[in-house]
């Protein structure tokens, strides 16, 4: 061994103690320009690297078309789009401001966000509410009912949550996924086990809050109803976990994955926060009735960090049911898990998968392994309508594009030189 | 094949086809006394076959004892004792009137009791609601805090659960089952998931009651924190499932398992409602910290009807994680289901195992192939100490005597002559 790949194996064990050690809280709900600096005037957060509203594809703008609306920035779409056109909005990445959001991932200065915290290592991270499936903003939905429910979570549910969070203390959301692991969930695309862990934890202190009995019986069945309620929450325990990761010295280990539509992004350790991209690549996946790759959108959402957290498709092995729901079979489910281990440094401690024996979700990706074995992390992923007015059409999979981890690699390659 | 394995064939078909459509709701929650005859005065059920107090092992006369204090009749658990002992009691067997209770069972006048309705057959089941795990009256624990917290579920639970399912409508059982086992239940031992999905499905209904917030909020801290809250629902479905089979003629199918702690009793459809019976064996398995074999109890419960209706240890190939609690590793829980197909007759339409392919789980036991085969039906069980004032203190798995399934084939081939 090289005396860069000893340095590098030293690096990766301490990046993985990290995200072993991570413990992450959901503590508060807020409001999104409370808490993001970035937030000023007609300023609006997406998913992926940074993008200007040039190279943004259908789905993100019709998302943006509907924040403006939202925050009363304009009165229609049509003014919304002539806004956004003119250059009046100042656009952001998520992950550059400690936010992650699904899709779209749009996130505005009046939306209500969850707080997480790091209790080891005392970062913050910050997601928007998730809306359901189906149409919605966050799929480049952006119609009076996509506006309407919007409203709906920043008045009615959100302080609830607020209220129940305040007297409730933190929500161990790491413990949650270690449970949901075991039930069922990779907690990217199926969050059904955990998302009722959620609830079952929550619905005692909302019921103390202050609002009417109909509006938390409104919330508590909005939750309970919405399976991808938790996928927000799962978000946020992957990005307070790997931002705890950035800048280790000679770490090759991916501590960022994520998709604007237009690129497709990962960041890496040991070259801190620089984003190696490629063109953002289409899903295969299943379709929901009436709906094939035709109609796709180019894959978008800050998610992909849930498989660089070592969930998501990384643990599909203990999820044989989603499957089901983005066509794959059993033995594929379990293989694409298995083949995840020649690409990572490490197995989870806490994500244990019950069909490997309780082995550990494959955690961390090497980009060295990577660029040696040719083989791609594997994501599962929602499908996004190409055009406004539909929101998910489908599931499936979609590999990174082997072009960011080459330049990744060289960076790593120069940076260590 | 002789004619009447012809006819048998016939008549078990037709055994699984009541078994697959049975569609099994909780309708609402009521009192033992409004809904069972048996009870006028001084009347108590218990688990398995009917039993005389001389016959009772210590952790069923304890809880006999706890049930007599809890309804008043006695002022102390000596007295109760007394009364029991002097034949002042009338015993009757839960199955045998339309209901079933885990371990010792017992079932008092004033115990509510949830309604279960097979709505296809229009049969009901009566089960009480779960006290949590650990002192337990039944697991034969009756000081203090087991009374204080039935009459808690009396007065305080059962009130709520009963409003709500006013307002709710009947909730579909069957469906929270085939759900909670693509999550890693297997519904006897077993129950996390689908308990998340039955209080999610409960919550915004308690909400509405006209309860205290307190009281809901403790309502719904107390389902949400025990795990086995959901086994007598389970139990209800199985129960309302298993007895739309009764008296189908040459049917060879078991209909019903059940132990009183002193014998263990099985019904087979096509001889009718008859117990065939053999001393209650001991359970193997893992132990909670400071106990062993020599504190267990014989085991108890009408929860064997689990597997009869394909779940529990049948389908711990879908609940790898049941292992942890019960001391075996996966590949022998898959395996335990595996073996469970030879002496089967049919595979589950609705119960599936992920790690199968979606098989389903084993269903209908053939005392036939019990019998040709010399394998057993294995189920798994909690264990309780054999002495008052502890409960349960450990979990595992267990064969009812081979004794019982010799009876009854006799018995079938006899009718059958």
């Amino acid at each position: 061994m090289n005396s860069l790949n000893r340095l590098t194996e030293i690096a990766n064990q301490q990046a993985i103690e990290r995200i072993q050690s991570s413990r992450i809280f959901l503590t508060e709900m807020s409001q999104a320009k409370e808490k993001i600096p970035f937030f000023d005037g007609y300023t609006l957060l997406h998913s992926g690297p940074p993008l200007e509203w040039s190279n943004m594809n259908t789905a993100m703008r019709n998302a943006i078309c509907g924040a403006i609306v939202y925050e009363g920035w304009a009165e229609n779409l049509s003014d919304a789009f002539d806004m956004a056109d003119q250059g009046k909005i100042k656009f952001g990445s998520d992950n550059e401001n400690n936010a992650v959001g699904p899709m779209a991932g749009i996130i505005s200065p009046t939306m209500p966000v969850f707080v997480f915290e790091n209790q080891i290592f005392g970062n913050k991270a910050y997601v928007t509410i998730n809306e359901g499936l189906g149409k919605t903003l966050r799929f480049g939905a952006n119609d009076e009912s996509v506006i309407e429910r919007l409203k709906w979570i920043e008045k009615t549910l959100a302080p609830i949550l607020k209220e129940a969070l305040l007297i409730s203390g933190p929500i161990d959301i790491t413990s949650i996924i270690t449970q949901g692991i075991q039930r069922g969930d990779e907690c990217h695309n199926r969050n059904k086990a955990s998302n009722n862990l959620f609830v079952n934890q929550m619905a005692p202190w909302m019921v103390k809050c202050s609002s009417s009995r109909e509006d938390i019986a409104g919330a508590l069945t909005f939750m309970a109803g919405n399976d991808h309620f938790f996928l927000n929450l799962s978000m946020g325990n992957s990005k307070a976990t790997m931002d705890a990761i950035h800048d280790i010295e000679h770490c090759s280990i991916v501590s960022c994955m994520s998709t604007n539509g237009y690129q497709l992004g990962i960041q890496v350790s040991g070259t801190g926060r620089q984003w190696f991209t490629a063109p953002s690549p289409y899903a295969k996946g299943k379709y929901f009735e009436g709906y094939d790759e035709s109609d796709a959108s180019t894959v978008m959402g800050d998610s992909y960090i849930s498989e660089a957290c070592g969930i998501g498709a990384f643990a599909m092995g203990a999820s044989l049911g989603i499957g089901q729901f983005i066509g794959i079979d059993t033995k594929q489910a379990q293989d694409y898990s298995l083949g995840m281990y020649e690409i990572t440094v490490s197995e989870h401690e806490h994500f244990k998968i019950p069909v490997f024996d309780f082995r550990g979700t494959p955690l961390g990706i090497d980009i060295r392994k990577v660029i040696s074995s040719g083989r791609l992390p594997i994501i599962n992923t929602g499908i996004a309508y190409k055009n406004p007015g539909v929101g998910q059409i489908g599931a499936g999979i979609v590999y990174p594009p082997m072009a960011c981890f080459r330049k990744a690699y060289e960076s790593y390659l120069q940076i260590n030189q």
